[in-house]
């Protein structure tokens, strides 16, 4: 058996489709169009990289995305101070902090400011709360994503065994809290988890995001399951993700691919959240 | 082997002695005692004992706890208006609600009202939120108990296994939550978890909180296994926890009992959070 390689191209293609219908409908009732803004604060590579690819989807789909960019070393407080400007402008719809923020910058604070209904990425601790009370109105991107293709896949959630391989704040702990929205059962595992094999290869759905490559061999899954790698790093041999692409898709039932996968569904869900933040503003003072 | 039945009486007690003594020196410091306020509706019979009880000790530890009662039939803008005041009075450190509450009114609508500094049960999204990035600052009460009990016990959780049977919004997913800040490796089951063995039987901790009377039987768990059962349910031979104790016993290795077990120490842990209340008004203001 060799898994149906999911087309998270297509997928993204789609979402982003949509939300430039969303944009044309919004742009013609409100005479305006989505601004979001990006705090930037220095110069990481990967970071710069995702934020190209989204900035080009935005502009596809009629989004007006713009940064306000920091060197490495400015204060927290200069930063606190332009999300408390952003918050007060009403010609922008929706704000994001691109990670990582330099050591001396507490991530927690900045959070805090962003205005909730702003709050692009579902990162505001009182969004991540409503998230896990089941009030899910502005969800994390990545998290968002893995939910998105296991449902453009009709994948049942209630009862299955869902096992994640992460436990940060921006991917495996709201994932988890989602999934068990939905009732499934779900483990995680992380780095300091004994005999991650032992987890895995009960998983029906197995999510692993933990930037090591190959780290999900094909004798860490169960046959049939259905595998989403969140992973993406560069390697000499090019980029990959955490799973063992040529081997784990000859055993499971379904997988996503690096590059290609989860990758561009974030994009798309990131500008799924902004026209959210957008309905957010617009239709509170309309 | 019969396991080693923890003295949750004694922790509680313990609690309750530094929370009197920090009364104590409260006072003498601001010349004023923690007052809290519990927003009641209607009459659940299970509500009222617990009731009872957290009063009671908060007598013992001077702290003063009062109740404003509502009809089953208030209307939930009357008592958003109520919280809304109890959030203004200074002299009021603390606010709890007593769940549950009438379907007609919105839980979260109150959740949400309450100032997340005088936030006794930690239940605010915005104190839940701050918990899922690890600023744990309020946490919700019975989580909070588990986390006390395995603290007494010198529990290592750190890359142990550990299974809660449970994903309300009050006890499964901040535990779990809780946990993973841990890092413990954390499965999350439920009324949906198909084979609920298949988990349990592997957990170094199990943490079951379901309210079905002997659920977990002997044969679910692992030989010298920590149980901590938060059940508690009044049957015709008598209060019983999950955990059916006496053949259970027999092959954990610690073990809580019911009652005089998780309940006396969740009570303790919703009186040290009337303390941080206190504080974050006191502290604030002088």
């Amino acid at each position: 058996m060799t898994a149906k390689i999911i087309d998270c191209r297509k997928i993204a293609a789609d979402l982003n489709q949509k939300t430039a219908n969303e944009v044309s409908i919004l742009k013609s009732k409100y005479v305006t169009v989505p601004k979001i803004m990006t705090i930037k604060i220095g110069n990481d590579t990967a970071s710069n990289l995702y934020l190209k690819l989204r900035d080009e989807a935005c502009k596809k789909t009629g989004i007006i995305s713009k940064h306000v960019e920091f060197e490495n070393n400015v204060s927290g407080s200069e930063v606190l101070d332009t999300i408390g400007q952003l918050n007060d402008d009403r010609n922008v719809h929706g704000i994001l902090i691109q990670f990582p923020v330099p050591k001396n910058i507490s991530s927690e604070k900045l959070l805090l400011k962003i205005d909730p209904k702003k709050d692009v990425e579902g990162l505001n601790p009182i969004n991540l709360g409503k998230t896990m009370i089941g009030n899910e109105s502005l969800i994390p991107c990545t998290p968002k994503a893995v939910l998105t293709i296991l449902s453009y896949e009709k994948t049942q959630l209630q009862g299955r065994n869902v096992v994640i391989v992460n436990h940060s704040n921006i991917v495996g702990k709201p994932l988890s809290i989602l999934l068990l929205n939905r009732n499934a059962t779900v483990t995680v595992c992380h780095v300091f988890t004994d005999n991650l094999s032992k987890y895995s290869k009960e998983a029906d759905i197995l999510i692993s995001a933990t930037g090591v490559p190959k780290l999900i061999s094909q004798e860490k899954i169960k046959k049939g399951a259905f595998v989403i790698d969140v992973g993406i790093v560069k390697t000499k041999d090019g980029v990959c993700g955490d799973v063992d692409f040529s081997s784990v898709k000859e055993k499971a039932g379904k997988i996503t691919p690096v590059p290609g996968g989860v990758g561009p569904v974030t994009i798309a869900s990131s500008l799924q959240n902004m026209i959210t933040t957008f309905r957010n503003c617009i239709e509170e003072t309309t």
